[in-house]
């Protein structure tokens, strides 16, 4: 099979010898020389631009585009959307708003081609050995590629989940999942730093990754980064974010429903980016205006 | 080897035939006289009364306490404080607040009694298979008994923590990320059911064991409650606890630090155990107060 892949940085790269690895023809652009180089080196065929990569690929073609979301994702879709013919399939496998892909979506479906809204998860590792994919679209189109997807995750990673939009809400709502457990496993491991106990943090999560009820890739992640910095000193904990949390509080404030932990999870993110908060100097005030209690001057 | 057990309940049920099973001699006493008459059909030796099971045993005598945390295993302990020896051991693997068996392990002290905090983990098919365990108390003397450990519990499955008090706490902070990682799931798919799009929440929980970041057995554990009722319609989202969330948010609080997910996790429990709620009274109440907005009458 032959695949087009418009984006080649650390998800799309790996995605792409993932697929060369099993006998398929990747035809990738990116805009970084030293990529294109790289992946040419890797097996790969690079060419220079997307009009290149769309002349090149034999008709029904099959482009994923695995840029950044928003501006940069909007840009490639546009140039796709008037260089592709009538029976071209274009697969999202960003982390797009669905929103933003219902609209492509809609606009795929005037000229005839098929939209792919395709949430992806697993890390890089997932990407180069075995993804976990989320896809929306036209049903009967995506049995057409559905090879493409069983090739390309863990046995049983993917999943078809219903028409454009579906794929990506899927991959925002594991995204705001992710944010909850990672703040609960956090405050956990925060709890026993400040413990009299001297735990080996390392053996701690070795521990409850063998047989206990929190037993989870995350914590496997948690027992590999204790093992390389057992207190984690060599870092700040300063947590950023790109979107799909926010976007999942977003959605349950459409809903006007209650995700506490995961609106949480997200707000202490946001508190870590600030060495001090406008919040902290407005209740220090009102303390010392009520009872003169002291505040810490600047 | 040979063990003393007391409190044949779901766990202690479990771990006694998992030991049985691997050819201990396990001396079994609970109050349930169905629990003793199950017990001996199933290869164990049952006895009446506790002060039996002491004399059965051959000292050092290593006794296993499984009862219900609180009154049921302060009850226990000051018996068998009363009657084992100098040398005897006595394993908390229950649910125990981990001050209480500081406590224990002091009062052991003056009497050459070896006192363990265990924490176990795993649930019933984990006791029955391979049990999780972390366990506090004299590093020496834990040598003695740690191939119970080693047989109890799946591979790499167990930990010794440090004195006693840091098996049950470990535990308890254990149970704190089981109640954030839980609330963070459940609020997701909350959301799903929520969304436009009609998931398939079983497949959904499949496809995210397999290749996503948040794998996990409570994702498995999904999964399967999703097969047996698709859309839980069977029960009502009561959510119960019985303590180790609570206390590890107490414990947060004697620290002075934040742990806002584990504890809205723990929160939402609360909330989801009351049908109304005399803050929403208070609340509707101003709002009609200032606003003279609608309130809903009883």
């Amino acid at each position: 099979m032959e695949l087009g892949m418009i984006g080649l940085g650390k998800m799309g790269y790996q995605l792409s010898l993932n697929l060369i690895n099993k006998n398929y023809t990747v035809i990738a652009h990116d805009t970084n020389e030293g990529a294109l180089q790289r992946f040419t080196s890797d097996g790969g065929e690079a060419v220079q631009t997307i009009k290149e990569l769309v002349n090149r690929l034999k008709a029904p073609r099959t482009v994923w585009v695995m840029v950044p979301a928003g501006d940069a994702t909007e840009a490639v879709f546009r140039f796709l959307l008037e260089h592709l013919e009538s029976g071209d399939r274009i697969i999202d496998g960003g982390n797009t708003h669905y929103k933003d892909s219902i609209k492509r979506g809609e606009a795929c479906n005037v000229k005839g081609i098929h939209f792919f809204d395709c949430g992806t998860s697993g890390g890089v590792d997932g990407a180069r050995s075995g993804a976990c994919t989320m896809i929306g679209g036209d049903q009967q189109e995506f049995k057409e590629i559905e090879t493409l997807f069983q090739d390309l995750t863990v046995k049983n990673g993917y999943l078809y989940t219903g028409p454009v939009g579906s794929g990506h809400f899927l991959k925002m709502v594991h995204n705001g999942i992710e944010y909850g457990m990672m703040q609960a496993i956090a405050e956990g491991f925060d709890i026993l730093e400040k413990s009299p106990f001297a735990y080996d943090y390392e053996k701690v999560a070795k521990v409850w990754n063998n047989g206990s009820v929190i037993r989870s890739w995350l914590m496997e992640l948690t027992e590999n980064t204790f093992g390389k910095d057992p207190n984690l000193e060599q870092m700040k904990g300063i947590m950023h974010s790109s979107g799909e949390g926010k976007w999942t509080v977003e959605t349950a404030l459409d809903y006007e429903m209650a995700a506490p932990v995961i609106t949480m999870a997200l707000m202490m993110r946001y508190r870590s980016q600030e060495d001090d908060t406008f919040t902290g100097k407005v209740v220090a005030a009102l303390r010392n205006e009520f009872g003169g209690h002291a505040v810490t001057k600047v």
